[in-house]
């Protein structure tokens, strides 16, 4: 991998450029692009060229943000001015919207070089498009976020745009052993983002932490949040490491779900933090975790009711056009959101709203929450993109969610995911940043 | 004008059908379409296919709706698979998106004979397209939904969609005679509708207030509000007419800028309503109502700030492509935007909040409120839209708003605007009902 944030010292100095850091990206996707299936789209003339451009304004003194020069990839439900926008659909394939979505005007803005358009299933949900784990090419990426993931850990980018509505941006970060940060709802805006779902939110796969927040800092400041929301809020510099009073560790769905490995390393990683000295509040001993744990039950029906319902437009559309050109997944919403009325869907956003109320009052007593980001390591073959249960809680609560590469199991990476408090995204990074630095190792 | 909802009766009995009430609205396009110019497209065969299996629908005794064979237009800025969606821009010439919106599915869906799309100014703003004003072609028929508004008011059409963010439904039924129903904020999905700013509502311009209603109800019951909001509620047949026990009299910024006319003409009904047992409040004899007036001075001002921040993308990519494309009013909302920090639009977002909550104190003194629908009648020229000044405090309240064609100035129509609390439009709608029925008269 190559994080960005720390060359910035060396372009300022003059003893690296944004053009030559380009370039030792371009050499990974010349190495690893045929076997791991990154990109639909390049742009690699107009990616030296912004670096370029980069380059003069570091030389000048004069960058433009914190991701001057960064290589980036962006989602393919993104669009993009300069390269088709396919959404992993044979319905979009060549589609040119003929702009750049308000997230990709503000990446260019900021100055950061677009080299590609990245691997998404269809439409951003299941259906994978053959990306391969640079960890082991006989795996899943994960996904929906697959290239963006998979072009980082191979080193071709330093971030990439991701979109979360179950597990798109945290799962893949686990299984490609990058950061995933998934802001919270609204943080950044999905003008020209085909993910139009209430619980949708666009956000970074990315080489470092620090990369990570300067990516989404830079979006939120130039195109804002979605409309009326206050958009990503913190400062430029990311937060520095602060150190939690107290945590809750969070089982979720996904406990009984995950493998021996996975609790294994997750119980070490508690034991660590435990060791700093920060209270680990669980379901065992706080009856408010024990209610928490009970509402989050409900959080993979609550989402997949509300994706339907959500999704049968532009669903009914598109098959209306060519039924054989959705995949059996996307029909299968199609049809659970015609088996609902519109009753069923408030019921829905109703449970979803009392869920969310009951996670809010954890503030009181922790920080933030741990749990894992996935069941375990990516698994073996590329018809699926892995099991989203870990995930899908912090999706329907709409809060800030950030996926760490500090756990290992089978010598590959897994995340541990730490989440937080709806609006309060640095202050979460704050708490990842000091989780990072006390949990981290090497990957091998 | 052509009601649809009085024919219902006739269509289930077998003295008319849906074929025959096109034709009618045909005969008005053929009369007065070279004149009025509501219309950018118009696709004729499609509609009288439509009416077709609508007629078919009805002798089988199986309408699909109570808008099931309703001849409709589709204002510009909203997509649909039979025509080109142009949003009144020259950079949108000749673009097809391949898919309906939502708004647009849910109407076929309910059986509805989409007959054309809508002139609308440019990007739904200010800059106009030279349709004319069916009472008086001199005239602008208001914006940005002009064509929705011309063509119910020609005949063409018993009910047009409509979108507003400042005063685009409310200002051209005033001007047009006909009703205008701005729903809450929220209550009807606006997929593949560009106006993707936080207080823009999707609505109707209709014939009668019924044919507003079940248009739109149509709408919300397929397609759902937007992502994340209950959506348009209410019984499928329209709330009965509701005798309010008191009224709030707002003038708003408005009145300072009402004609003598209008202002008289709104005085008369007044008189009428109090004659009629209902409680009048207004300012003078208020101080809540005061401190509102007080607070919605700021309307305007904060509605130019949240559209301008909120408009930043895609006008920066448009003005990328081709800044002479754009209109001047465009190219400074963009300068305006340019000029603003997200700090800047969080302050926005916070006084409109602000206000919102000084005026729901107001639902514990008043069922609803009154206040003109426009300055007066429709201006000669059609180098502008008109003054939206009484419309934009609906518009950035996000209430649901009704403007009624119940006076009269200039022998021309002028509405009186009626205002509810958010997501309570079945409540206006039902005192809007009464209003109606007390003060409706014949346009000579």
């Amino acid at each position: 991998m190559w994080p960005f944030h720390t060359e910035l010292a060396s372009f300022a100095a003059g003893q690296d450029t944004p053009s030559e850091f380009l370039e030792s990206c371009l050499a990974c996707i010349a190495a690893h692009e045929a076997d791991v299936g990154a990109f639909v789209h390049t742009n690699i003339e107009g990616a030296r060229e912004a670096a370029a451009r980069s380059t003069a304004r570091w030389k000048a003194g004069k960058p433009l943000s914190l991701i001057d020069g960064m290589p980036v990839g962006i989602k393919d439900i993104v669009e993009t001015i300069d390269m088709p926008t396919e959404m992993g659909s044979p319905l979009y394939k060549g589609w040119r919207s003929g702009r750049d979505a308000a997230s990709v005007a503000a990446l260019r803005e900021a100055g950061a070089v677009i080299v590609g358009k990245t691997v998404t299933t269809e439409f951003a949900a299941t259906f994978p498009a053959g990306t391969r784990n640079p960890w082991d090419k006989t795996r899943t990426p994960g996904g929906s976020s697959s290239g963006s993931a998979a072009g980082v850990a191979a080193g071709m980018i330093s971030a990439g745009l991701g979109t979360q509505v179950v597990g798109s941006i945290v799962r893949p970060a686990s299984f490609c052993g990058c950061v995933g940060f998934k802001p919270s709802v609204g943080a950044l805006n999905r003008g020209g983002s085909h993910d139009a779902l209430s619980q949708s939110a666009d956000g970074a796969l990315a080489a470092s932490l620090e990369d990570a927040w300067n990516f989404c800092w830079a979006i939120a400041q130039r195109a804002g949040g979605d409309p009326g929301y206050p958009g990503l809020a913190g400062p430029q510099a990311m937060p520095g490491p602060t150190r939690p009073r107290a945590l809750a560790v969070l089982e979720t769905s996904g406990w009984a779900q995950a493998s021996d490995d996975a609790k294994a390393a997750f119980a070490e990683a508690v034991a660590r933090l435990r060791a700093a000295g920060v209270t680990l509040l669980d379901r065992r001993d706080n009856t408010l975790i024990e209610e928490i744990e009970a509402a989050l039950t409900q959080a993979r029906a609550v989402t997949d009711a509300v994706n339907a319902w959500e999704s049968r437009w532009p669903l009914n559309t598109y098959r209306e056009k060519d039924a054989g050109a959705l995949s059996k997944f996307m029909l299968d919403r199609l049809k659970q959101a015609e088996s609902m009325s519109i009753a069923d869907y408030r019921s829905a956003l109703a449970e979803r709203t009392r869920i969310r109320g009951v996670y809010a009052k954890l503030a009181g007593i922790a920080e933030a929450v741990i749990t894992l980001s996935a069941t375990g390591a990516a698994p073996v073959g590329l018809h699926s993109t892995g099991n989203p249960i870990f995930a899908v809680a912090g999706s329907m609560l709409g809060v800030p969610a950030v996926s760490l590469p500090v756990l290992e199991v089978e010598d590959l990476p897994l995340g541990l995911q730490a989440m937080g408090f709806e609006q309060e995204d640095a202050a979460l990074i704050g708490i990842a940043a000091w989780l990072r630095d006390i949990l981290q190792r090497e990957m091998t």
